[in-house]
């Protein structure tokens, strides 16, 4: 980043878990990357004051505002980071885009079908103005997924034949943990479908370079009632002896196909005792295999088919060499990235584009197309599960 | 085995893979286990003389027979062992049943549903005449999926709550590999379905102690044509430039309720590149997870929540100690078996049962159990992805 | 193996842990290999009749002796195996070749230099008249440690730069397990020095294609007296409250140079709590890498350097087709073999080298070669651990 | 970080990777920990002003100075952080203490154990004035490796029996790598030893709480010569036709007993291909084992030797749970940290030091003994290996 760099100033909206990997992403990119503009964090807005003054000095924002409305309103603002829970999405990302203010919003996109198709709309109106947006699915940022996706575009698998992916999480598995606005449909929406479902869609969606065309799902939630939270200990609720429902799925499992056919599998739960952050996809080709899981995730496996079956194996390619997507710019061999690199990856990629003036991916189109298998895997689960074919409903809703 | 131990003579049809590894059971069991019966290896059926007998020497069994119905005459014979293919299981099961014979029948118990509960029916007939049967789904016998049985019985994991299944393989991820019996839905029933989707059906209903009570499937044959074989290279077909039609599944992807409500997801395939013959199966409990694959077969992965998050973690039980199931009778620890070590298994557990008069297990129930998932699976697949309720279907065949 | 085919008619002397692995390797060799003789398990040798003739029937022998020297007199024994403790090795095996019948002894070859000296002589001699001999480091025979063989020799790796070998076992991490003959250096020679130690010197030898050429040593008692057994519980002694001291090392750590110069390093130990036959060989060459672990003893690592770095990484191969070193004639890809198999494949390579009146491998002065290695680092423990040349000393004693 | 915090003012001369790595740890500390002090980056130092400039700029210093002693003249300098090569570090660290600063400096302390004793004599006489220092040995800092340490220190494992260490890299495994300033004697003190095995030597000394006694090593340069670097690809040399020497060992391999008398071993090697930053540990005690491996580096395995072994296994811990070493300040759990963590979580347990006024650790007595250790290995491995007693000859050196 040379000192003439003009700057990026950025307004970051919220300031919890997200903001805090979004904040480190502003921070940390100008440091190992050479970036066009240079990202400037300007302000943080929280609806408290206090708190969000609080928060602004330990992430280092320079300036507070408590009314988002306020910062489309600021000439000082080049771009708008959404952080907040999805029912605000919608709202916040199409008064920015209106405003002139390039935007990058947290995933989920939105909550509901409708607003995700009024946010693609919008964006793509900005975009023809110049106006850019993104959203946030870091996971693709890993270099390990980058690699997934440079292999199968060299075909270095073949013809994509087969996707199986699971993400596995164990945090609601203690059916005495409480209720919170996860567990709430009206706040999140869904449960573990659009939490972290809606990121194994989205990288198949990436990796293979096709969309998911129907599904057949099954949602299931597991833990009907929950105690509900009477404290806080820090994040984390504590619960007292009244008890109320659960309102959203704890897990979900569907079979669906890609655009060209090839048949996947997803399957997305919270309650897989032992199970972490195991993001796992496994893409079988007509000339070699791909597999990763975040819980070891500077790795890739490969297999080539086309390597004379007694030598043939499952590669472990740690993906930390220099010529490893972005990894030149971090450390030696061997010497692997966390989880929160994935959101210093998502600045670098951004600033550029913005900088170039082309459409970061994932746009909010790509959103949609994550919305709308999460829209079909919750109607086919409520019609018995029966195939529920994406396209066309798409296409009706476009018409 | 004393050597005053009465025989268990056993006449075995059918002498290929499933031959050889049914005659190292009968041959090694004696030799490493106490056994109640000495199992005999008298006679081995084969329609053609000079083949059967060149098998039968190698093999080691004493005598040959070229028409299995002369087996069911002899008063030297106690039990039939059938290692044909499946359409040809229900006739000769039944007709062995009928003479008195205890029956072993390799899996597939059946090719279609009716011939199962057939067979089914004769079964429990026999059984009550003193007459056992049993189906030979020998990967139940690994002494780890022996060892998740029991934890899943002590409660080791409490009550289950879902399950993913995997079988992948990938001996016919080539398209230029030829047709053959097993590609043709007439001789083979399904494809990967029955073929190796029964296992790990079989393994649920083991592992869980629960059935599967309702299936939504997706059937799919991934190369649907095929070089007609025109020689043989062993047990290899070789291809030459004539092309014929595939009428079988290639993949079968299928979520499911247990008897429970629990949910679970089956995958299996025979396109997975790299994957040789990965059985893997995952059970999250209220309390605890267990894991298995069979390319690692004699670990067992075991997770315990009520141990403090902060040393807790899925542990790698190599199931080789005099405490696991059948291993006393083997090795020190740490020195695996392999996968024919089940098939001794099975003939130790099928002796003891025969000896005590008692049923073994799987019995032909079991086996018609696993069938009428496999008949749900086809239907649902037919009738796009619906879900398909097996009890309501069970009861209304049985009414 | 036709009917047709000579016998190669065996004694066994000893009938122990090893002499039920042994007789499983006679039993099952010809029921999947094609084998030019037919070996026939003609009688069991045990010093008390009763239970020699018990084990007999288990183990499936025609005849008992109890006199060893017996069967070297008699003309229906071929081959002698010995699987007796070390101390009784040398006499037995020379007693043998003098008499003319072909030796199979167990590893260690002996318990002393000495002994190995004389055996490894008398070996020779006997080859001059076609009397052959073997030392049964099994290991070897692990289809994943043959392919790493093929490997080095094909020139995969390059040259060998460096060997890392680690043999660790946890059966006396528990300091209250009573005294046995293998706690005894009067039987065993030496502990886990002689008894693992000697398999992965021998493995380095054999993959490698080098000897080692001097080493620089550390043995180590860690428990240094222990409860008397005073009972058994089957295999097991249990102790009492009497103590007496293990006069043995229960580690084994040293340094080594191989012929060529290349440094290696050797850790093998019965106190590595959680390890229960992990035998681990990594050899680093020019060009690439091998590794390799019995407790995954399938697979066999590889790393080819010249695959470019951004696809490169340690391939598991699962060593189970057809291609590989003794598969094909068992089971198909993914269908593991286990412990035993060895002894398998040990009795299929013996029978066909006697058959061919060629030398089988491992010979007697391989045996020799191993035990120089452990002389050595008894000797250099001994000194302080200064580096203790093999060859100079091996010289000065043919001198 | 209270905006009330007092600042730390830190002064880095050098920076290239460590520089980047340590840079890192400053700018992101007071983000994600709550610290006593503020640190901040007053200046960098660098001998060419231009790129000294560019690195403050893309680094975040305020400040540029071109002779590191003019920082220790500067009153706004509370701190100096020393990532220049080895053989500069003695002079400047000596110097800084005695002008009153603390000081970190990177590992190795230097490049002999004469410098190494007088830095751990400067830096006790400065704690006596309370000018403190640490070395970087960052390692120590992964929370897997602290866990390791806690679960030694509450006894669960026992006492400590058995250590070892490898330390495997591959990145001068290519004959043509050309000459760097890392291949030269004057410069880097040493090769694989001092470079990486210093890390694993200092890990145990953590871990088990015990410092290494005595050595018996093996050192050896694998590729004497290599080219001459004519240009540079960024950090990396482009070798010319010329040759020159490797005056440094290439791997280092050494058994060792700490004070207990327990037996260790060691492997440090540039040179395993397909290793890229393998840092593994395995400890047995007598009651448990523990076992890490850098490139997998959230996790720890544990056995508890305490669970029945019907249940037991290596336990896969990974350790990112709020209550894990350091976890808390950073992500939920599954989502994973990476090599640069380790930079974060040195500058604050620093900082928490230097605010508490209390020694920090690795302090330069335990770099000292980690340099002692290097000393030994040297000069065991010139002379034929032997043992050689690290305490007798500090002892005499002390005297």
């Amino acid at each position: 980043m040379s000192q003439a760099a003009r700057p990026l100033r950025v307004a970051m909206i919220g300031y919890a878990f997200m903001g805090r990997a979004h904040s480190q992403g502003w921070r940390v990119a100008p440091r190992f990357f050479d970036l066009p503009l240079e990202p400037r964090m300007q302000v943080l807005v929280g609806r408290h004051a206090d708190a969000a003054q609080a928060a602004a000095d330990r992430l280092g924002w320079q300036e507070v505002e408590t009314d988002w409305r306020r910062v489309l309103e600021r000439d000082d603002v080049d771009l708008v980071d959404i952080c907040t829970p999805g029912d605000t999405h919608a709202e916040i990302a199409c008064a920015a885009l209106e405003a002139g203010k390039h935007v990058l919003v947290e995933k989920p996109m939105a909550n509901t079908l409708a607003e995700a198709e009024t946010m693609a709309a919008a964006a793509e109106e900005a975009a023809a103005r110049g106006v850019l947006s993104m959203v946030g699915f870091t996971y693709r940022r890993v270099p390990a997924v980058q690699l997934a996706r440079q292999l199968v575009v060299e075909g270095r698998i073949g013809e994509v034949r087969q996707v199986r992916c699971q993400y596995l999480q164990d945090w609601l598995a203690d059916a005495e943990a409480p209720l919170s606005w996860r567990t709430d449909k009206a706040k999140a929406g869904s449960g573990a479908l659009g939490d972290i479902g809606a990121h194994i869609i989205d990288l198949t969606h990436f990796i293979t370079g096709e969309r998911v065309a129907g599904v057949s799902a099954m949602l299931e939630t597991l833990v009907a009632e929950r105690p509900v939270a009477e404290s806080f200990d820090g994040l984390h609720g504590v619960g007292g002896s009244e008890r109320g429902p659960v309102t959203v799925d704890d897990t979900a499992m569907f079979t669906a196909r890609l655009a060209s056919g090839a048949p996947a599998v997803f399957d997305a739960t919270r309650f897989a005792w032992g199970r972490k952050n195991a993001i796992r996809i496994e893409v079988n080709g007509t000339t070699g295999s791909l597999a990763f899981d975040f819980e070891d995730m500077n790795v890739l496996e490969y297999y080539d088919a086309s390597e004379p079956a007694r030598t043939a194996g499952f590669r472990r390619i740690l993906v930390t060499e220099p010529e490893h997507p972005y990894v030149a710019s971090w450390w030696p061999a061997g010497h692997g990235l966390g989880y929160e690199h994935g959101f210093v990856h998502q600045a670098v990629d951004l600033v550029r584009a913005v900088a170039a003036g082309e459409q970061p991916t994932p746009s909010f189109a790509d959103g949609l197309a994550v919305q709308r298998v999460l829209d079909a895997v919750e109607r086919s689960s409520a019609a018995r599960s029966v195939y529920t074919d994406i396209a066309a409903h798409a296409a009706a809703a476009q018409s």
